[in-house]
């Protein structure tokens, strides 16, 4: 039994490639008293991750060479020295890219997988879930008849912010790209309208998609779609920032003109707009709420989502880096290993 | 007696110039039955007229070619047909750049030459010492020991927002254009510290005077203060955004590059920063509060300020030209009458 681990072994200058990544082996380790050996499950895959392979002063320390990928997982307790875990506990770590890790516990969360599948615990009813549930509901606050846009809406962030917002009464209008995507988003999830960014003339089916303009713009990639909502957006919008996957992979931070800030400055005035980059540690005491909103949503039909599985942690930079193109469809969870 | 009426002749194009304006003569009108004639004592001149003068949709329509301009004014009652009015009361109105008009009682206030000066009802205890109080405290929310930036910081609303922010335990660090500016909201005004934006280190002096970066940048000016402001902001920074200056005589809305956009969304997001455009009458039900706190404040000398009194109605438009380029030194005032 070994433990297979995927390290960061140079900081990618554009879009990470195969060889920023490196995998390797090591002995499992053993649990001290205190601690407990980790077997992990499922590994999500996030945008967020391409920020901490570089450098760049963030909320958050970025990963050191050398060291293993970060990551939300989920996991089994393969052997317990803690007095609070026994052995085949399932529970939520943050144990990265390898197939086993050691914790004393510190952050974990228990899961039981008789009230929701495991894998939901890093989608749906985890990280990205509650992404959107807060962002949406504390800073985007759509009220009743408004109209709230989001990319990379077959996503799980996405996704789930399209179906809360139709919750609160309003209307929803998704953004993803290629047919199948947006066939999901209007038909799966419910959406009262869907464009596909990669249609040649995307800003006017935007434009058309929302005839009473943009109340609510949930920003989660940037780049050409902020170009179509901006102009869309009506007086007091909101607009929670949460990720801005189009720029993730720019090496440089120079950027050719024209220079659009001024002109967003002048909306930003003219038109009373918030913008306002989050993440979501920041609401950590709307998790319980979350948690028992979120959960009865599922239950009762009322929020859907969809898994994008993929097998073996080998197989984990390449779906990460296909995830950066928009490849994936769904949350992107890594199974290392079978759940039951 | 005539009505002297300055009039939008043409929309500018770039800086205004005196022939945008039409200086004409008219009867003064009567005053109809629930009517009042008003004596236009002084007029304030403000950077938001510059936004009237322009056809492009705002939160506010745009002057009319032809029509007079824009203004909030203190006014005398000469003759009353309005039961809530008498001849010789003092009013807060919005009558615009003319001598005389005629009022149907809408909006107006009643002031008390006794209580304050009456040109304060146009600066320290009015819409743009309001647009400090209620953009710092509201949007701004500035924490003890936090650093409070604000630019035009010897105008009426940069020099409100620096001595709240003080009374509120932060430390105000002001931006002002030139060493009689500067010395005065450093002495005066009691600033913990102030940069002349002017000097060619500017940037460097501005991260010196702000050692442990800025929680709050009320914005009230754009342009260069913004590229040194912006690497300063620490996480969670709130942006208030009352104005933009530096942009109102930009002719064209194309802007050379390279574009900023990227980069500052890139730390709205990593630093979860919150950039919030405002017009004072979204806060409209802290008026009271406003005059109640601000009134004490004045009487105790915990706020000063300081009035740049032009007069005559022909030397608005000069006046207001000049405000544009910073050469005001104070709430911009034209005095038409003697208040006595």
């Amino acid at each position: 039994m070994q433990n297979l681990r995927i390290t960061l072994a140079r900081r990618p200058v554009g879009a990470p490639t195969p060889a920023d990544f490196a995998i390797g082996h090591a002995e499992v380790p053993e649990p001290s008293e205190g601690q407990l050996l980790l077997q992990v499950l499922y590994l999500s895959l996030d945008p967020y991750m391409r920020g901490r392979m570089s450098a760049a002063k963030s909320y958050a320390e970025p990963v050191a060479i050398g060291a293993v990928m970060e990551g939300g997982t989920v996991a089994r307790v393969l052997k317990s020295r803690h007095p609070d875990f026994a052995d085949g506990d399932y529970v939520l770590s943050h144990s990265g890219w390898q197939s086993y890790a050691i914790s004393d516990g510190t952050g974990l969360r228990k899961l039981d997988p008789a009230e929701a599948p495991l894998s939901t615990a890093l989608g749906i009813l985890g990280m990205p879930g509650f992404t959107a549930y807060a962002g949406l509901l504390t800073i985007g606050r759509p009220k009743e008849g408004e109209t709230v846009v989001v990319a990379a809406a077959s996503g799980p962030v996405g996704a789930t912010v399209g179906q809360i917002a139709r919750l609160k009464g309003a209307r929803a209008v998704g953004i993803a790209g290629g047919e199948a995507k947006c066939r999901f988003v209007r038909e799966e999830l419910g959406f009262d309208a869907v464009v596909d960014h990669r249609a040649p003339d995307f800003a006017d089916q935007l434009q058309n998609a929302c005839p009473e303009g943009i109340d609510v713009y949930f920003e989660n990639v940037g780049g050409h779609v902020w170009n179509a909502v901006f102009p869309l957006l009506n007086p007091f919008a909101r607009i929670p920032v949460c990720g801005l996957i189009s720029q993730y992979n720019d090496a440089t931070g120079a950027h050719a003109g024209p220079d659009r800030l001024p002109l967003v400055m002048r909306d930003v005035l003219g038109k009373s707009l918030n913008i306002r980059g989050f993440i979501q540690r920041e609401f950590i005491d709307q998790r319980p709420d979350f948690y028992r909103e979120m959960s009865s949503w599922i239950r009762d039909g009322k929020v859907r989502y969809r898994e994008d599985i993929v097998d073996d942690l080998e197989n984990a930079p390449e779906a990460f880096i296909g995830l950066l193109e928009g490849r994936n469809f769904g949350t992107l969870v890594v199974r290392l290993a079978s759940d039951d």
